[in-house]
């Protein structure tokens, strides 16, 4: 998506060759305008698959995933890192480990909202080690829920998420894929090569 | 605002006489078409403020906070509650006290994106304690930025934070304002006193 290879070359800061920061626009500050574009790209690729629901987790997932489901007039679930006072029966929970920072948290939706007549897009913000988008393809798993595919907003695919999840046979869909950020500068795979 | 009253007395669930659960729309799973309708509204009643950035903070006040950035042509900063691994300089932080979680958080935003430029509309999905939004409004103070309001999806009027917020001057605009959960059921202010 050339939009956003654009706002990330010329926002995203590489903070190393491992770390970039789309402060900016995605993770802390949010372009409405550019979560829209994204909305309706991932609608774009995902028009003829049934959607019933998106899948997210909080919390930079949840604006991508809310302008997608306005175009595609479908409802949103963010699965939640914390336990929450008001949210307690009947969840389902899958363990989502994180690398950077060398724990494991525990991640749930509630089971009145994810269920087996769902066929569900699972979108997030960054695909790195795949670990997130793995929780909530086992939350999927564990309602009975079937999956249409994984939407992307930055792959990193310098790193194994992308690999992992697509030798598992699941469709993903990344709108921009940064194969190196090497020499302080993110390095685009070729749009024809993005699928 | 009478969609989001209709929505409220349909979805909502009201565990006990200080809770409601309205986890069907809002804080769990989420409306986006009633999301675009709040960011409507909000943008209508601020439309003549000269609104530069909208502050929320994570996770449910996203969702609004972005559909009203979107309607108004503005960007959208939302606090975190937690440290972020690339998210550590130039904080600007503020001390929130749960009430009902006996705890107190720290949040914060990056000096980079609410500055003395800024005039912040603030928007929140509840304001019961008002606590949040008084993190917020410390925020937005301590950056130098100026507050036009304060925008609530949801008002618990039965609880201090919106008299609070209100005392001090603060021009506190909730879309709903329950004034009871007596009976299990949501009574709501007449929406001409709901400003």
């Amino acid at each position: 998506m050339k939009q956003l290879q654009e706002k990330i070359a010329s926002e995203g800061r590489v903070l190393s060759e491992d770390v970039l920061k789309v402060d900016s626009f995605l993770n802390h500050q949010i372009d409405p305008k550019l979560m829209q574009a994204i909305g309706e790209e991932f609608s774009r690729r995902f028009e003829h698959d049934g959607i019933t629901k998106i899948l997210t987790i909080e919390s930079s997932g949840i604006a991508p995933a809310v302008m997608a489901g306005l175009i595609m007039g479908v409802p949103v679930v963010f699965a939640r890192k914390r336990a929450s006072l008001t949210l307690t029966e009947g969840l389902i929970s899958a363990d989502v480990k994180s690398f950077t920072k060398q724990t494991v948290n525990t991640i749930s939706v509630s089971g009145d909202y994810v269920t087996s007549d769902d066929t569900l897009l699972i979108i997030d913000d960054f695909l790195a080690n795949g670990q997130a988008a793995l929780g909530l393809l086992d939350i999927a798993g564990r309602a009975g829920a079937s999956v249409a595919g994984v939407g992307i907003v930055i792959e990193k695919g310098f790193q194994q998420g992308g690999k992992l999840l697509r030798e598992q046979g699941v469709r993903v869909e990344s709108l921009a894929i940064i194969d190196s950020l090497a020499d302080g500068k993110a390095t685009f795979r070729e749009e024809a090569e993005t699928r």
